[in-house]
């Protein structure tokens, strides 16, 4: 198809669609004439991966390159690859924490130890747990630790169901774009859902007594 | 105490002290002489809420204003001021969903009756869910509902620790500090464990293989 077919199809205006060959994020299209390129499925996969990346992953165009690469790559096995993608998306808590980080990462080896995680202590998953566990503590809630292993359970229950989803496509690319609008998105839902049951839970323990 | 004190004790700002009671947002000390005025133990208490409010749970002003009527009006139930703080901190997802949102709504009421939560089908919570759901079928993922209830589980599991975790604090205004702190940091804390065993359950899936 022409470049015109495939904005229209991708949502993509023509001019983002030549910066982003530009800048190495989508393969050229095949030269049909000195003046126009044909483009196919592929670059259709593609547009929709990076779009993913962008508007719902919030990567940098850097980061997307870096993932796209990780993609490209035969050597990358699909477990390097999910970690390249997540390892962008951890959401990152912007107050900086005063002390107890040091504390908090024993912590959260101890974590990783203890539930038998094939995690890294320093992935930036990890940090950005260590980093929330310090906060915790610094406003007066290390207590709530305690409750800790029961969020560990349910993570475990959505990661598997996460990996139940993705296992369903098919090509390396679909993969991705999974991980990274699951990964996301997923955020987005649990966040609410676990607000619902709050409510509710709320509700059963305060709802008709004052 | 003098405000001063009262300054060093919670780390507030003699400045920001006097804007608080301004606003309204705290109340004026005991005036013991023309000027000077004594703070008490509920000052350092009401500017620890206000802090966790403002720094944690990103609320305005206005909204911290909210919470702090709930919360000192006796006749709300504890269930009412929790649901005024909770609804003020549900996230909003950035995109506007095409179209499917009355699907999406359609299916949140559906979830809310299938799991019995005493939950008000447009309670912010239940539209956050709606708008995240109707942005995954946007971008071609409504597949991923499937594992819905297998995060609905997750939530629940997550929410009877919260709620267990707030009902240990005894005073209504710690109470409501709790959920705010346990809301917002929960929320870090879950998706760090989440992106953790997604690492560890993609490790076992594809890590060995290619």
């Amino acid at each position: 198809m022409r470049i015109g077919e495939l904005s229209r199809r991708t949502g993509v205006s023509v001019p983002t669609i030549k910066f982003y060959v530009r800048e190495g994020l989508l393969p050229a299209g095949e030269l049909t004439s000195p003046n126009q390129a044909s483009y196919g499925e592929t670059h259709v996969q593609r547009l929709r991966l990076i779009r993913a990346l962008l508007d719902v992953g919030g990567l940098s165009v850097a980061g997307i390159r870096e993932v796209i690469v990780a993609v490209d790559d035969p050597e990358r096995s699909v477990h390097e690859v999910l970690g390249a993608a997540a390892d962008r998306m951890v959401p990152r808590y912007e107050r900086e924490p005063g002390g107890g980080v040091e504390e908090a990462r024993e912590r959260v080896a101890a974590l990783i130890a203890a539930r038998g995680w094939r995690v890294h202590p320093e992935s930036p998953a990890s940090e950005a747990l260590t980093v929330a566990l310090a906060v915790l503590e610094e406003v007066g809630h290390d207590t709530f630790t305690e409750v800790l292993d029961a969020y560990a359970d349910a993570a475990e229950r959505v990661a598997v169901a996460d990996l139940d989803y993705v296992a369903h496509q098919v090509a390396r690319e679909e993969l991705v774009e999974s991980v990274v609008v699951g990964t996301v998105i997923g955020d987005a839902i649990f966040s609410a859902l676990r607000r619902m049951a709050q409510i509710d839970a709320s509700d059963r323990m305060y709802g008709s007594v004052n």
